[in-house]
């Protein structure tokens, strides 16, 4: 794939406005409306057992992630997910801190067997849990020092998903897989990047039925962006690089990502 | 109305800062909050079965908001709403995202029917599915191209309430009627702008019984305060802007609403 | 205590990096969690009954803040607080509105009976009422006007906590007492600061035992950060002030707070 065909999928979202469901944790909800509105998606979020299947099929793309889940919130996500799956819409999940509780562990694994996931995000913690390897897990921006290349290719085949795990390399596996070395360590030092993350692969999904070339795109767009608002707030301005980072997930468009993505085929 | 009526009102609300208890959704609390406490207002979110009833007795007004609804959370709105009627403290209805699912549509109109909504404030899908009218909602940001003065007037009519639609115009209809042509497009780029603007049409109707008149002067304000939000952060900076109104909201005061203002009576 | 050992505090907390679980309200999580990642802590929020103690265990610090609670999240912060209790880890509890209604006045004391609270924090109405002194609350972010240091001096006693009020003037009693004079008023314009500073205190005490010092230390921190942040945001803009508040709390290190922090002995 090369950084052009990332610029289109960019722009094919910016044109269809894709309607991205989100069932997704209290403390990032803001930040994923917002981003998602900046890089010109529709966020929607129903995490009611009542409406979030009726939600998911209207949905371009849908996302679970389970940041601070609750019994009535993952019976939700199994109702969207499988409405998802039956309509033949991508569905995302995100199993935030996978392996630091037993009932996150559980319920992580339970989503994975109700659902077919199409893409699985993680960090190499998270995603190691899911493999049964061991990997410690400190709360839920954790990272994790894996092989990432060997574990994404390990999930990929045995999960039967498209593996996207992020850390200082982001490694995709899925019907082709990539490298992407895009992105700045003070994304770290704000709250829901990796969750917004998920929510703009979701988004890139929503326009591209190929969820590896689509991810690697959306991992390599989000980190120019990234790289984009750090020259302005500077390193050690968490508050001034959020509000630069929504800016330039506006702002970021073809003529950056052609320059600046560094997207490498596996 | 004229704009000294609509800055006066400003100026009522930042000297008794009404108690505006929000029941809202987990998206937009933080921002909703932070909108309130920068006009002068004094925001409180209780959306507990057991004391939101409680809570309303005390506020100067009551906001129901089902961006994000749960039965028990649906429970609570009526509690509240029920109070609220008993007390004869304003309440203002945002039902988000109505139309979109079965579920979604139901609640707001048990919530119509159990609860004395005084003000409801939507755009023009919304309000149009709740007259039982058909138009397309996509989403929750969604707006509608229905003749929104004949729509507002029907809902207002029908329902009993003071409505308000909002879009490219604003219309309000109650016992009187205005359009509001201030604001920017920008602002659909941030999410809750929306139902903060509830809230904050909440504060101005703690403080003015005629909730039309209030109604249009709390638009004029905080589509004034876009304005000149907007040219500071600029356009396509959704994260300056956010941070910019914010701002604005605290500084925009009596002497650019008597400038700004475009408040016309119908 | 001196300036010199609330700077180490800081920077004990910058290098160990403690996790701090949360159970907190839906207004603040973000914040909170951003707060938290900038002083250089580990932010995590887990409020399902079936995982509450099993992250408090793992916890440096657990908070208990009633802002918006549920029953189920009450249960769950019980859970938490005592498995937190039988592994000798702090709990921070703050009261958040108690005295506005009964259902929070309650749950309040039944938290206060059922854990054993280490750090008591809030305004004056809300200690007071945990006394069994009747002091008007008005909302969350009301004051009160009592004799703030006896009231911290009696909560300390009969409740056996240590207890921390803050206003005008922060005051802190248990082990040793301390009056802490910094801080700016534009922070009661933005939520959820009172909220974070309780997160922050409890990052204090997960790496120095001595609550009261730990809380001393974490005020005068947390208050030259704002006076810090003030200056480059001026007053009355309160977007561009939780921006900078945000940066400050990343850049204050210890040459600040060496020459800034005012901190008294009682």
């Amino acid at each position: 794939m090369n950084n052009e065909f990332a610029a289109e999928l960019l722009e094919r979202v910016r044109k269809s406005k894709p309607l991205i469901h989100n069932l997704t944790n209290t403390v990032v909800t803001n930040f994923t409306a917002n981003g998602l509105l900046s890089i010109g998606a529709s966020p929607v979020m129903a995490d009611a057992v009542e409406e979030a299947a009726d939600m998911a099929k209207i949905a371009g793309a849908v996302v679970l992630n389970i940041g601070t889940l609750t019994a009535p919130k993952v019976e939700a996500m199994i109702l969207a997910g499988k409405a998802a799956n039956a309509a033949g819409i991508p569905v995302l999940f995100d199993p935030v801190g996978a392996g630091a509780t037993p009932y996150r562990t559980e319920s992580a694994k339970r989503i994975l067997s109700e659902v077919n996931v199409d893409i699985l995000r993680g960090n190499a913690g998270e995603i190691a849990v899911l493999c049964g390897q061991s990997i410690q897990v400190k709360g839920v921006d954790g990272g994790g020092n894996a092989d990432m290349r060997a574990l994404a290719k390990e999930a990929s085949e045995t999960l039967g998903v498209t593996c996207v795990i992020t850390g200082a390399e982001d490694v995709v596996f899925g019907k082709e897989s990539f490298s992407v070395q895009n992105g700045d360590p003070i994304l770290t030092t704000v709250t829901g990047t990796g969750c917004l993350l998920g929510s703009v692969i979701a988004a890139f999904c929503a326009v591209e039925k190929n969820y590896a070339k689509a991810a690697a795109a959306a991992l390599a767009f989000y980190g120019v962006a990234a790289e984009r608002a750090v020259e302005k707030s500077g390193h050690n301005r968490p508050g001034t690089f959020a509000v630069e980072f929504l800016n330039e997930l506006s702002l970021t468009g073809k003529e950056a990502i052609m320059k600046k993505a560094k997207i490498e085929e596996l």
